[in-house]
């Protein structure tokens, strides 16, 4: 890979403080970082024009884009995502599965895998998996198929991914169906994130599932108990509970604007996590698709089944950042946290992603004082330039 | 009235410091706070044993105690809850009337009016009026009776208080019923306080009511409609609107101890006015008592209609503040401020009340270091002593 330097930059670092200067890539590694111009570099250059330089997103909650869902289990499917996300300044991504049947969501698995830690697909970078579901509660399941949720098991997790659960990230489960907390306990000590989504879980219930390794709200507020005021529920808990992260779609569809506000006033930067959850209709014009088996009408910011259940979304990570930006008055470190270095941090990849750092992969992302975005870098490979 | 010295205090003061003096009462207000020992004084002294004096709680919201409740009308039944406020700390309190026929309402008002200003009872001021419906939601009503809820009527206010509402301070009211806020743009002009409770109404709403002059929410959480993520409610409202008082029932009954935490944590100190909205059952064993010639039944902390519905409370105020204390960890001047600073601003006493200091009203209680009420003055004469 040939050597790259970014000149002209304004660049966001790790601790939020932004400084002028240029960026140096070497193999897809962010080599040098430098306030002062350096001449005489032999590699390829590009002129930054004054952009600010953030590091690229990463969206934990993902089921597809631009016509393909990762549980088609096609490869040419799952290609198009990665190509298509740079255009929205999502560098990587978890991979996420639904409530399907085993044998399905199996076969979603191993094709998808492929992906993990190859090189010879360009663009976004698949890190790993986020299951969600078939553990989930029933009367919870929002746009989940019924007919395939089951209790956790966590047989089923090893015969998906192995006894060691390689490549699983995050398991969204109904902490409340978990028999005294077995699969999130043995979840913890793989390392593997576990999110209660899809719950009708208590506050208490959630608690002791923290204490047992519980560390991530999925989808927070949506599928999930609501506050009630002798009963705060899991979203209660969202906002009591400083060691949980919160993932939040900010659509103004999903959640108010309102309730996007509260979201950052009250839990705020350090907890919580952007994702799009977005679908296969993204990218694409309004009509109607195909999610797990069901048909979902889109139209503009709205995905729904044909009951009325909103069915993930078309947002793209940039806008979703827009509007708590606007909506919340987020600075570039708060927007940086919750955009890309929680997640890192959660997805214990903190040490490659997350942050523009010497030695870190260079993602990058290139915004205009509009926080409307111009380049995309993958691994130090320029994915998307604003035409 | 014989002046008087309260010596060996711990003091806390309108800024929340901590002094160690003494107070010295004249008339029935300070006349001088001291941090060293005056000798030669010509008049009552009294031993502060070295207790924590603060301001005497202020109870904007009570329905009665003792077996009196103010809408029965009766000289003497106000008599005897005058008498028992003290026991709890409370100095000073609004008479609160229910929901009821007009002519019952106005009775209640011309009998309770006699204790207003009347230095002849001993015992807690009654600063005024809080009048609880009839204007509020039928669907939100609570233990309100519904056959006499009526539509926002600003003839009937001038009825009952007179065109210049002599002595009302509080309209307990659903927003949504006032049209164009008619009645809460004529209460903001009287300087009359506006609360929204037993309300439908949406976040826009009570913006928009707040807007007009609306400032307190009723019994927060209770009767009102709560967070949701698509629409955060008169709930959501309390939380993200930074010029609302919340009244708050520090029983664990009508908000869970959870609830209590968020409220603490997120609202705070600055906006919390802690009430009781106790009933004639407090201070009284369990058993059957009346509410709006409804049966109540009272078992420990709980008073119910036969439907279950919750009936108003039993809560001393002196039991709210250590409630409070314990799950919120409030400061010392943090409790003067839900207790009784608050309150006293909001109503527009604070040139005399919700304070201890020179000039003021001697309203004082005498805590121990658990925060145990051992003497309550009113006025500087003594209303309770601890046996």
């Amino acid at each position: 890979m040939t050597d790259k330097v970014i000149r002209n930059l304004q660049i966001c670092l790790e601790d939020g403080s932004v400084i002028r200067g240029e960026v140096f890539i070497q193999n897809g590694k962010i080599s040098r970082i430098s306030e002062t111009p350096i001449e005489n570099f032999n590699g390829e250059e590009f002129d930054g024009k004054g952009y600010l330089a953030m590091p690229g997103f990463i969206d934990q909650h993902i089921h597809g884009a631009s016509g393909a869902d990762f549980m088609d289990g096609e490869l040419h499917g799952t290609e198009k995502i990665v190509h298509y996300l740079p255009t929205e300044g999502t560098t990587s991504f978890l991979a996420t599965t639904m409530t399907h049947s085993p044998d399905h969501i199996h076969n979603a698995v191993n094709t998808n895998k492929q992906f993990i830690g190859n090189r010879n697909f360009k663009g976004a970078e698949m890190l790993g998996f986020h299951l969600e579901g078939p553990f989930i509660h029933p009367e919870q399941r929002g746009a989940q198929p019924l007919q395939y949720i089951h209790k956790p098991s966590i047989e089923m997790l090893k015969e998906w991914f192995g006894a060691q659960l390689d490549d699983l990230k995050i398991v969204t489960l109904a902490p409340e169906l978990d028999t005294n907390f077995e699969m999130i306990s043995f979840l913890h000590n793989q390392q593997v994130v576990s999110s209660a989504g899809h719950t009708k879980a208590s506050f208490e219930i959630i608690q002791s599932a923290h204490r047992h390794g519980l560390t991530n709200l999925t989808h927070f507020t949506n599928a999930m108990t609501g506050i009630h005021h002798r009963e705060i529920g899991v979203v209660g808990a969202g906002f009591m509970n400083n060691n949980l992260f919160c993932e939040v779609i900010a659509d103004g569809v999903h959640l108010s604007t309102e309730m996007l506000k509260m979201i950052g006033k009250f839990i705020g930067s350090d907890r919580i996590i952007l994702i799009t959850d977005s679908i296969r209709a993204k990218g694409l014009p309004d009509g109607t698709y195909t999610l797990a088996d069901q048909d979902v009408t889109v139209v503009g910011q709205k995905a729904t089944l044909q009951n009325g259940t909103l069915a993930g979304s078309v947002l793209r990570m940039i806008d979703g950042v827009k509007l708590m930006k606007e909506l919340c008055h987020f600075t570039i470190h708060e927007i940086q946290k919750v955009s890309s270095m929680n997640a890192a941090k959660q997805l214990r990849v903190f040490d490659r992603k997350g942050s523009i750092s010497v030695g870190k992969d260079a993602d990058l992302i290139l915004l205009n004082e509009d926080l409307e975005l111009q380049h995309t870098f993958c691994l130090g490979e320029l994915c998307f330039s604003k035409v």
